[in-house]
C-alpha cells in the first residue's frame, strides 16, 4: 500500500517533469538540476559562475530550501533573476514545485536556468523536475565514502563537482578511492574537482556548461 | 490524501518507536539516535567515543545506511556488537526498522545504545525510534547557516556536537552566529563544539553521554 503509494507520487511527478521539459525545450532553456548535501557549497558554486557567465549567458536560478530566503537573496545580489522555493518541511523538490517557480520568471529572457536544490544527498536524486541534466557537489570535507554510500545521486548525475579541494591538505580524503568509487556506481559521470575559494578547476566545469547552454540572447 | 497517508505512517511509527522505548527501560539501556548530515562526522564520533568509554559503559552500536556494512565494520573493529541496518534507499531509520536491529543484539549485556542514523541533515529528525534523546552533529565545513535553513533537526535534538573545529582555520565560518541561530531554533540545545581529529572538545561530550547513561556491567 505504502508502495503503490509511492510510485503513484513517483508516476505523477514524471507527468508534471515531462511538461516542465517541454517548456524548456520550446523557450530554449538549457536547465540543471545541482543536488548536493547541506554545506556541500551549491550556492557559493552558483555565485561563482554567475560572476563568470555574466555577458556570456542570462542565467537564472530557482532556490529550493526548507526554509528562509537566504539562498535567492544571496544570487539576487548578483544581479540575475531569483526565486525563492520554501518546501515547508519537504525533503527534495518535485516537479511541481519547480513549476510553481517557473510561473514567476520571465522564460524569454532566459538561457540558462540552475534549479539548487534542497541539500540533501538522498531524496532530490529521485525526483526528476524537467532538467536537461543532473549535477552534483560534493565536499572533501564530507569524506571519501560516499559513493558507495549514497550511490543513487551519483548513478542519475551527468557531471560531479568534487569542491573544497583547498581543505585537501587539512582532511583525510583519497581522492582516486573516491574517484574510483564514483565511476563504479556511474561509469558515465565526468568529475571536476573545484574550489569555490580558490577559483581552482572552475574553467572546467564552466566549460561543461556552455558547451551545453545554448546562447540566445545577443 | 497524500498528507493523510503521511500522517499515518508517522502514527504508525510512533506505536512502534513507544514499544522500542519500552523494552529499552525495561533493560536499563540509554538509547542516542545520532543525527547529521552525510560526511558530518558521526562514525568517527562513534570510534573516538567507544575507546574513551571502553570499561565504563558497554556500548552498542546500530548503523543505519542506504547501502553497504562499512560503518558497522568501522565500529565492529573497535570490538562492540555492531548491526548494519540497509535501508535499501531510504532516507532514514524508522521504528520499525530499528526493532529489526535491536532483535541482533543481546539487550543484557549493553548499557549505552547509539543508533547512527542514515546522513541527512533532513528527514531523520521526522522519526522517532524510541530513542532517550537525539544528538546531532554538524560540521563546520558545512557552514553556518544550516540552523536556519534546515531547523527541525536542531529543534528536535538535546545536544548538538559541531565538529571539525580543527578546520575553523581554513573555512569561513561565524561559530557566534551559528550558536546564536541555533539557541534561537532551540532554546534548549546544548551545543559542544569538538574535533574528532584533535580530540578538543570529546571531554564535554563523553560528560554529557556518562551523566545520563547508567553503567550496570560491574
Amino acid at each position: 500500500m505504502e508502495i503503490k503509494l509511492v510510485k503513484d507520487i513517483l508516476q505523477a511527478n514524471e507527468v508534471i517533469a515531462a511538461q516542465n521539459k517541454e517548456l524548456f525545450a520550446q523557450k530554449g532553456i538549457y536547465v540543471i538540476n545541482l543536488m548536493g548535501g547541506a554545506g556541500a557549497g551549491k550556492t557559493t558554486l552558483l555565485e561563482r559562475t554567475i560572476e563568470r557567465l555574466t555577458g556570456r549567458r542570462r542565467m537564472a536560478v530557482i532556490e529550493g530550501d526548507i526554509a528562509t530566503s537566504r539562498d535567492a537573496e544571496r544570487i539576487a545580489a548578483h544581479g540575475i533573476p531569483a526565486v525563492q522555493i520554501n518546501t515547508g518541511g519537504e525533503c527534495h523538490l518535485d516537479g511541481n514545485m519547480v513549476r510553481g517557480g517557473i510561473g514567476q520568471l520571465d522564460l524569454a529572457g532566459i538561457d540558462l536556468l540552475v534549479v539548487e536544490n534542497v541539500g540533501n544527498l538522498v531524496c532530490p536524486a529521485e525526483f526528476n523536475i524537467g532538467e536537461d541534466a543532473k549535477a552534483m557537489i560534493s565536499s572533501v570535507a564530507e569524506g571519501d565514502d560516499k559513493p558507495l554510500k549514497y550511490p543513487l545521486m551519483f548513478q542519475v548525475s551527468s557531471v560531479l563537482l568534487l569542491n573544497k579541494i583547498d581543505l585537501l591538505p587539512h582532511v583525510a580524503f583519497d581522492v582516486e578511492r573516491f574517484r574510483a568509487d564514483a565511476l563504479k556506481v556511474n561509469p558515465r559521470l565526468e568529475i571536476i574537482p573545484i574550489s569555490c575559494t580558490t577559483g581552482e578547476g572552475l574553467d572546467g566545469w564552466l566549460r561543461w556548461l556552455e558547451e551545453r547552454s545554448g546562447k540566445r540572447g545577443t
